[in-house]
């Protein structure tokens, strides 16, 4: 049985894509050992929930571990070892070099197959002054009670956040609940550049509707213990703060495979192929530090969100315990909840349409959320970008009062099974006037699509 | 030119479908004369939102009309004539035999191109004392303000509805709300019998916990003043009640063309093409009078929901305006907010599918709405209906606190595009812990879809 020329499985990382990949490699080989490495004290926690602890929303940090450890060593018999850091790997031997906290001496570690999610780390600047104690990171629960810790002691009434993605915009809602005035420093002209620029302009007006201080097109330069340098086009200002918040981009935890020969990809992720192996034959790879599939440019790109952490940790399970299964891809859904707004996107944008050499239109209308007869309406945006010569959607923005998360939805199954706008004009969507219009939002951008194209083609 | 065959474009009807037919007609096609046939003294009204005209959430009756006859004879230049009701057709002449209320009299209406969307009714059963002061229908503005009025006035405190589906329980919650004590009358089983029992089985449970009596396998035998008589298996049983409501279902409203050759099909619906022409070239028909294919059965099936209603209006519009459009048919999704629980489903049921001759599993299983670290998650039940042979998705049912709406989307849009359950449990659905779990529901229920088909597999 092929099952016998292994039977030790490794993996590194301990949050959501190990656990999943662990658990399914036990459900389909019940006689495997398997030994999780994890490097912090934590495993099995909410990574995205971490802003509610922060804004006093989740009351106590153990409500966001979803399993205890005891869940894992005793109803799936996997062996859990917290305080394990992998600081080398040497392939051709099958071993890990692993830095043990308690002794804070190192370990070899063997495995037969390896499944490697070891997840993602805050990118740290090059700024002078970024190792003061008054600035703080926010990727993990380590992190999180730190800040937190140090929030409870000192009270600090003004920070800066720098970085006006996902997790900046989250954390100064989070602040801003609990009385500290932000102020939201981005390199970049826009705040949430992944998404199209009027997504941004309407959650930027947003943000300073909550008195948060918008500064986009700005680097911070130096950091000292209580202000920080910041640079735009028209030169230099001192912002005074109690408190800084990196919120600078995630990059791959792969610093560890530096000297082997495992093949990197985007944003240093590790590439791996549809059944999430490795360029080595017995490493898996899953989770925020693998490259994923994109189903709508079919390359392989880096797309660090906890739905396709869950989905290809389970996948590399399967097939590191001698499953066959293949991940489709992803086509990068994404949803927040932030300022009592939703924003959500799934597919590619305008830019990267573009880039990719398609003859791409972009619509936007905006809708009521449901029938304005029933009180509590409220506004919804949407954008479509559609390829003109296959009339297929490319992908879809959406920010509004309610109803956006699981619209966007709708739209990230059409895009994956390569529906055209004209399908999804007339896709039979629930109606009832508390919950929807009688044409959904969805239907209606397509057939505002489906226009704008016919008059096309007569022109 | 071919628009100069015809230039006299009449359609029968007044509400969502008719005017989404003139509204479209005219859009494709300026010269064309458009006249709208209404029976009664209102167009464009949101039949959807009577109930809560009746429970007083919505408290003017002028909410839930949508535009008002200005709209569509000077900006659309679509002569609209109220109190006009079609009583006979001759096709072959090409006239309409109407009665017009004003005048009481008959009058010939001739027309070149004819769309009928003459709606549907409640269906009136045969049961003595069914003329009775004290019975309420309750299809239209009209019914609405009168049952409004009769409550305004009389005050009634006990009210018996027979008909336990949609309708049924809707007007249940609207009594409820405003301190009418209601016993609902349902003839089959159970109530809301066009969904699996285990839905109706919850609901019933959700509305005796209401204070509404529930009286399945129960027939109306006959109505007195002040109260109704009840048969069941056991006996007979006289209920008192102020007030009699029907929610009997529905049946379209094609008794005037009993004299003429026009095809008909399922509950008397005018059976159409997918270009929605009837048996008559020269005459379309959509909305509720109509039928629509069915996209999982193949089959022309009469689903008279609103979605459907405004897409066969538009397309039906679109043709009989010279356009050429086709319907690519209706999955039959169905959701409505009732007693604090969204309801919905999408393609069929586990009975549809068997009788159909597939060999097809049913699945049922409950999960959170949003992660469950984030105050205010509620239940929802899910229910699939799969084909062991192709394992696609044949339909989805589901009943819970929120999310349930824009989630059975996400099923209508796979059933649509023939995904299997293989290809759902792996869809890219979003994620934010205020909006889901990072497998989302939709993901699950399907990835225990693709177990239960694996391991038959293996058997």
């Amino acid at each position: 049985m092929y099952r016998n020329l292994y039977n030790n499985l490794v993996v590194i990382g301990g949050n959501a894509a190990g656990l999943a990949a662990a658990s399914q490699a036990r459900r389909i080989n019940p006689e495997l050992n398997i030994t999780v490495l994890e490097s912090g004290k934590y495993i099995s926690y909410g990574t995205c929930g971490l802003p509610y602890y922060i804004s006093g929303y989740i009351k106590r940090v153990e409500d966001l571990l979803t399993y205890p450890k005891d869940f894992f060593e005793e109803k799936r018999k996997i062996k859990i070892l917290t305080g394990h850091r992998v600081v080398g790997i040497g392939p051709a031997r099958k071993e890990l070099l692993v830095n043990v906290a308690e002794t804070s001496e190192n370990k070899i570690i063997s495995y037969d197959r390896l499944i490697i999610s070891s997840g993602g780390s805050t990118i740290v600047p090059p700024i002078p002054g970024i190792d003061s104690s008054n600035v703080f990171q926010f990727r993990n629960v380590e992190d999180a009670r730190k800040l937190k810790d140090h929030i409870d002691k000192n009270s600090p009434k003004k920070a800066v956040i720098i970085g006006g993605g996902q997790i900046g915009i989250l954390m100064a809602e989070a602040f801003n609940k609990i009385g500290i005035k932000i102020s939201l420093v981005e390199m970049k002209k826009r705040i949430f550049s992944g998404f199209e620029y009027e997504i941004s302009t309407i959650l930027s007006r947003k943000a300073e509707m909550e008195n948060i201080t918008v500064l986009t097109g700005a680097a911070a330069s130096s950091i000292n213990n209580s202000s920080i340098t910041i640079e735009n086009g028209e030169g230099k200002k001192d912002i005074d703060c109690d408190l800084i918040l990196l919120a600078t981009g995630i990059s791959a935890n792969t610093g560890f495979l530096s000297d082997s020969s495992i093949e990197l990809g985007k944003n240093n992720a590790i590439k791996v192929d549809s059944k999430l192996q490795t360029s080595h034959m017995n490493i898996y790879a899953c989770g925020d530090c693998a490259t994923v599939k994109n189903i709508v440019t079919g390359k392989q790109d880096h797309l660090p969100t906890a739905n396709n952490g869950v989905k290809t940790g389970r996948i590399a399970g399967e097939n590191a315990a001698g499953g066959n299964m293949t991940f489709a891809g992803s086509v990068g859904t994404i949803v927040d909840r932030v300022l009592d707004l939703e924003v959500a996107r799934t597919g590619i944008g305008s830019d990267e349409a573009i880039s990719m050499g398609y003859e791409a239109i972009k619509l936007i209308d905006s809708y009521a959320s449901h029938a304005e007869s029933v009180p509590g309406a409220k506004k919804i945006a949407i954008i479509i970008i559609v390829d003109t010569k296959t009339r297929r959607l490319l992908g879809a923005q959406m920010i509004g009062g309610e109803g956006v998360g699981k619209r966007i939805d709708v739209f990230a199954t059409a895009i994956t099974s390569e529906m055209t706008v004209d399908d999804i004009y007339m896709l039979d969507l629930s109606y009832s006037p508390a919950i929807s219009t009688v044409w959904d939002p969805v239907n209606k951008i397509c057939g505002k699509a489906v226009l704008a194209l016919d008059s096309k083609k007569i022109q």
